[in-house]
């Protein structure tokens, strides 16, 4: 009998798990059914910021795989259909077409969930007003890029990016190449919040010398409009600022209320709850990735929200190995993340200081500077590695890392070592790859481990 | 009572461990006495290819400190002497001052053994011809640089490399930057032996696009000479090749006559053999590191010759402190190894294929081909990597990667998971830094580890 998988949402985990469901299954062992409400599939959304800002030609580049060519593979891909609600008893959903043609039940054997997450738009005077855009979706991309092309003819021409986390950081450098005078506004004490304080400072000074203003601790109370009811200004607490393109790059929330209505657990950050097998917690026959589910956090055994593609897509292809019927689990993260900020290279892995202290854990940091390569080689850049390592155990609890070319990917260094829950001492004498073009003798990661291995000694002295 | 601590050789290992137990005791505590054979301290040999092709100035850049600096830290630091006899009952060795000044014993409470690795220089008709080089030492460096600079004026110069390790590489790229027309000859079937045959291959093509003759198969049998008594060609057992100069980088074996002629232990390769703490085995007060010792090969569980400069550093450290009256360890290598030739970048950790059959491991590989970025982003580039995973358990037993810009220091990634003994399955769920101009939604080091898990399993299967 042939079965039935529904998915709800075609990007990065629902296409992913589609893909390899069916690379196990055939089509007269698994119908699998895919509703989007969107336009496209399969697409980067992480790339956005880089096509608004130039670097990526067209729209086309950022998708992956084409409805068509998913098609092609015998994956009956509905879209501009939503599915408004979701009887698990029953185990049926309801699906709305969009563009007309009234709602159907469809039943299911299997459903995944890949709903994604939502941007936050905070309730204010003026949120939805025309020219102010998310950058969420490929669709918000698209009206976004349409909002700027209206605006290129202008000469002067302002915007403000509420935000500043990855995207908020990353549009507004997009905005700014094109010509904008772009003013950042954030809640924190500095711009990238994931990242200590401290180290957000060099982001923030990175900016200002592009000639982004970056208006810290900042609450934004509402958007002006014009007569012509499109954005004109935002307002703060303390002052205006002129915007005729608005970008907010808040931060996202998961996307599950169609879970939550049916009754299916979610956690602390509004995310889905799954086992290891990506399988909705209580319930065999449904599974969760992506945007739309929490993760465990190995390092502080919590749950965490980490909308990120990386995830998504090996979430993806857990789910449909689950659904195939094969064995695969996500054991969790570590919470790396890389970005570009103007010429330099932002990373972070495992636990903030603060991120620290809720979880309980008391730790030493250390701040080291070096350089990405042998110092008397060419293009050797200065870089600032930061590392928490625990008190007592001298396990290494994070890693930051600010700097030029070579700096970014460095990350996964430590990335791998907070995965092997290796302390400072033993990250010491990792055997890494040297030579004057790379690395100096001593990788940066390595100093910075060194002078934490000596802070944990010292602390086990002095308290 | 003030201790005296002899330490012989002034480079990397011996120069980190008298700073490093200077660090720790006061001249009234640790009298420190260096002799060094040659003229220079604490330099880069490993940049000495740099200097050659122009990337780096001057030889003063690739030194890290001067003996000046040292001995303005009570490190009595003796240079153009060498110590010609090592009495291990008597704790005590024999100076020579190389300048004039005859020999004296000097007695030692504690001894390093810094003495580095010398080239091998095959025996043959006219090896010792003017216009044949080694690149081992600055001196060496200096002396080729010299010989090139003669040459220069000449309309048509020509140039063999012997052999084709890291360092032959780089001086054929450096000796075709300055003009001349180079041939490689190696006696293995690829360039970069350090790598798997069908990696070195892609070796070889990057250099014959960069206009360098590779011959291999090649065995050297004589340098021929002119009347002036200089280079003029190299010859194989089947050819002959004009050479105004020569450079030999056939490799290096440990600098241990003084130590075998001693009684100290050697390893299989040659080199001192010492217990985790970087003492000579069998002798208290007696350390070596650096390019003269075996160390222990973490994944094969044998002995290796790791000549690198990376290590050299961390044993001096290590040294340093015990000497010192502290406690560290050095616990072993995976074989990593990274560099550039032309746009190239190369790495390695790990086993090659004959290593893991020497070992007694056997094991499935798997070959694939990634980019650098994501493959809309500007810059994204083709990387080829390697994996040999171990039959049955799935543990990761080495990675090759050869590719462009982004691709050589992602051997970290391997690294440091060889280093955690992870298994293929392990590494697919690493948490590695994503972001469009950094990496693809799965990075190639991840790419690779999926299908080696795939084969693996396969391999279950069918035997």
């Amino acid at each position: 009998m042939t079965e039935r998988v529904v998915i709800i949402g075609a990007d990065a985990t629902g296409m992913a798990a589609a893909s390899q469901a069916r690379r196990m299954k055939s089509a007269a062992e698994l119908e699998i059914v895919v509703f989007e409400r969107g336009h496209f599939t399969s697409y980067s959304a992480c790339g956005i910021p880089y096509w608004v800002g130039g670097d990526v030609d067209s729209r086309d580049d950022l998708i992956a795989r084409t409805p068509a060519e998913h098609r092609a593979r015998d994956i009956d891909l509905r879209l501009r259909t939503e599915v408004v609600e979701l009887d698990v008893p029953g185990r049926r959903v309801l699906v709305r077409e969009l563009d007309g043609g009234g709602e159907t039940w469809w039943g299911y054997d299997k459903l995944v969930l890949a709903t994604g997450a939502t941007p936050i738009r905070p309730p204010m005077p003026g949120i939805d007003a025309a020219g102010v855009h998310g950058v969420q979706t490929l669709d918000d991309g698209q009206a976004l890029i349409d909002t700027l092309d209206t605006l290129d003819a202008k000469a002067e021409r302002s915007a403000v990016v509420v935000g500043a986390g990855y995207i908020g950081v990353e549009i507004a450098e997009a905005l700014i190449n094109r010509g904008y005078r772009v003013t950042m506004l954030t809640r924190s004490s500095q711009p990238m919040s994931t990242l200590d304080p401290d180290m957000g400072e060099l982001i923030r000074k990175a900016m200002e010398g592009m000639g982004i203003r970056v208006v810290t601790d900042a609450e934004v109370t509402a958007v002006h409009t014009g007569d012509d009811g499109r954005a004109r200004s935002v307002a703060t607490s303390d002052a205006e600022y002129p915007a005729d393109v608005v970008v907010l790059g808040i931060g996202v929330r998961p996307a599950t209320d169609l879970a939550a209505a049916a009754g299916l657990p979610l956690g602390p950050h509004g995310g889905l709850v799954t086992d290891l097998a990506m399988r909705v917690r209580g319930h065999e026959n449904i599974w969760a990735g992506g945007d739309c589910v929490e993760v465990l956090d190995l390092v502080s055994g919590s749950l965490r929200h980490i909308p990120l593609g990386t995830h998504a897509n090996k979430h993806g292809q857990i789910i449909g190995s689950g659904v195939g019927g094969d064995y695969a689990t996500f054991p969790g993260v570590v919470g790396t993340a890389v970005s570009k900020v103007c010429d330099l290279e932002v990373a972070r892995t495992g636990l903030l200081e603060k991120d620290a202290r809720e979880a309980g854990l008391q730790y030493v940091t250390v701040t080291i500077e070096s350089t990405s390569r042998s110092g008397y080689y060419p293009g050797a850049a200065l870089m600032t590695v930061k590392m928490l390592a625990e008190r007592r155990t001298g396990r290494v609890l994070g890693v930051q890392i600010v700097g030029r070319e070579g700096a970014g990917k460095r990350i996964d260094i430590a990335a791998v070592a907070l995965t092997a829950r290796m302390t400072a001492d033993q990250m010491i004498a990792l055997d890494l790859g040297y030579a004057p073009p790379f690395s100096p003798v001593w990788d940066p990661v390595l100093v910075a481990a060194r002078k934490a291995a000596m802070a944990v000694r010292k602390d086990q002295f002095v308290r």
